[in-house]
């Protein structure tokens, strides 16, 4: 049914509320209006609504200021438990679960060692399930209402069907994984790529509030890209936009985990920097993760002490990545090129080779001003991007249910 | 001053009609109303606003059909005297003018060869007012207004801040054209990128209306792109999105006109295919747009009979930019790649190698559905574009001078 108009717009600023409160933690009334443009006459009564349904609460106002200037603010927040999200990444060996509470907090994180290679999209839907219910009955105790559930995947996805077009993590291709978990725990399933959640954290930092055109970087295991414009994931056509990783270094270059030559990936990737060093150095043994972070964290720090076969595997990488920033700056002109993932352990080692790369690929007029920067990864990042992504999607169904 | 809702949206109608008889050329008002999503007596008010301004003329009915169904419809269309655009294509060696009516047909198209890259941003601007002012004074009678020049450069230019960032044709960089030429000619300049003209010529096609996602790549003396997202050009923080050219095949490869080594454009432009035939192989003499039309078609016919040495050219330069394409692929992730431009001449001699890069460069579940194909090229089309996008631009001002 379609709202009148006011009522949509009304609508429209109490979603507003919400997200800023979300992205921002607690505020005053008269910024949240300033914020979003709205009349504080507005901020007040929606603020009034959402008090009403549970969906905020109010901060006691804190002590005056020691200098007595200005009459200290009563902020309000999210009530944390009014809803949560519960988010699945899933990587090559490893399934992450993470509750996210309506505030977009982490509550509960836990990770699961699996063969996700060996599985079948039966097995995985299975696992999936399993998993999913364990964690509702165990973690989701307290909270109003399970807003949605999020699968953040490494590779291809198609978000709109809800499909896993291709991921490095899984043997098998074109998985209809949403609806299922839809239809099983009664609530809407995003399924998102990796890159694009953790693009979702990043740009919502006040440090990158000036990049409305981000390129997110994405170093480990395998290499993620993600591409904001105008600060929305750009997907083209089918949803496999973005893929830096298979972005080629050289034609008949080193081989990749695709099955193809010569991809960025094969170069700059936790596996392609361990397969170049594994035969010639002694590194500690590996895990399920292969490589583990042990071994990735031994390795890098045999090339920032100045070994020189593990200098020269960083040099080789850094050279690779910037030839394919190169591409990426000549097709995409960013405002800012971050680059962070677990393997961002190894940026020192590679990043004068990356410079150069860039330096040597492009003219000044096409290398342009692009910041290229890196930034520290958090393993709860991706996790943390999904929640916000279902929260905000799945807000006006909470805004509904708690009327 | 803000127009109330209701003004801005006949505005926006009439407009949208206007836009709609210049893309498709003469229509029945009912047809206009259903393209547009407007009702009938929408069209027939504004129809009677554009006749009396003298925008449109009606066509007489057409005599009835053969088998009698249906009553002939009268027909609007633009009447194509009501105002005018210059639009200027600046290449290497090359100027050439057209006058564009308003109905966005070519009606008048001259050549000059220039030694563009002597000329200074200063010569330049003379150059360019002495051209178009003859051009004012030898064809533009008989028009109601010269509604805005539009200047179709290769290279990088900044459209919002009328500059040419860096432009293989000339010598100078940064050098801001528009403002010079508007105050001169008391009129809109448009500063476009040449392969975005030619993008909206083809977007503007029937063929493509299914590809929002498209992606134009132009070969010749060098080689451009444009990429519409949505059909919009996309152009990055600073313009220099889309700069296909000078994407990388691999380090250290051949060189490129822009001084770096690897770059697409070193392998399969014009000059770099007469660069690795000159050599080896006789052609005609040339002239001066380096190399000539006729030495490439010379060229490119010895490649098409099967001599070795053309073949390996073309073969490698397909390779090149079967490579190019594969990272705009994996990048973009578009619904079609058009190749055309005058380079597309030696497609055929390119295309095996193109496609067997692609497919090496890709596994299928990247590679994707993009339909890649050629189009075939017409020597105004950058300026068709040029003048279609200027008078889209200037529409308004052309509405408020009939009124």
């Amino acid at each position: 049914m379609a709202l009148p108009s006011t009522d949509t717009s009304r609508h429209d600023n109490t979603l507003a509320v919400i997200r800023t409160l979300r992205d921002r933690g607690p505020a005053a009334r008269v910024d949240l209006g300033t914020l979003n443009g709205i009349s504080s006459a507005t901020v007040t009564s929606i603020s009034a609504e959402l008090l009403q349904q549970g969906l905020i609460t109010e901060r006691p106002p804190e002590a005056p200021r020691p200098n007595g200037r200005g009459r200290p603010k009563t902020l309000i927040e999210l009530a944390p438990d009014a809803a949560c999200v519960v988010c699945i990444k899933l990587s090559i060996n490893e399934i992450q679960l993470v509750v996210g509470d309506f505030a977009g907090q982490v509550r509960h994180s836990e990770h699961h060692t699996v063969s996700t290679l060996t599985l079948t999209a039966d097995s995985l839907e299975t696992l999936l399930e399993e998993k999913i219910s364990a964690v509702c009955t165990q973690q989701l105790e307290g909270f109003q209402r399970l807003a949605g559930i999020c699968l953040a995947v490494q590779g291809v996805v198609s978000s709109q069907s809800g499909t896993v077009i291709w991921s490095p993590a899984l043997s098998f291709r074109n998985a209809p994984l949403s609806a299922r978990l839809a239809e099983r725990f009664h609530c809407d399933v995003l399924l998102e790529n990796d890159a694009n959640c953790i693009a979702r954290v990043l740009a919502a930092q006040p440090a990158y509030a000036d990049c409305p055109n981000l390129v997110v970087i994405m170093l480990g295991y395998g290499i993620g890209m993600s591409v904001l414009i105008n600060g929305v994931p750009f997907l083209g056509a089918n949803g496999s936009a973005a893929e830096f990783g298979h972005s080629k270094y050289q034609p008949d270059g080193a081989l990749c985990a695709c099955g193809r030559r010569g991809c960025i990936e094969a170069y700059a990737s936790d596996y392609a920097l361990y397969r170049a060093a594994a035969e010639h150095l002694e590194l500690p043994s590996g895990d399920s993760a292969h490589p583990s972070e042990q071994q990735m964290q031994a390795l890098t720090q045999l090339a920032l002490q100045g070994n020189s076969v593990a200098k020269r595997i960083y040099t080789e990488a850094g050279q690779a990545l910037g030839y394919g920033i190169a591409n990426v700056l000549a097709l995409f002109n960013p405002d800012l090129v971050l680059i962070t993932g677990s393997g961002v352990r190894g940026f020192d080692a590679m990043q004068t080779a990356m410079h150069s790369a860039i330096d040597d690929a492009l003219v000044a007029e096409l290398r342009g001003t692009t910041r290229i920067e890196s930034c520290a990864w958090d393993r709860d990042m991706t996790c943390m991007g999904g929640i916000a992504m279902t929260l905000n999607a799945t807000d006006s169904q909470t805004l509904l249910a708690s009327g």
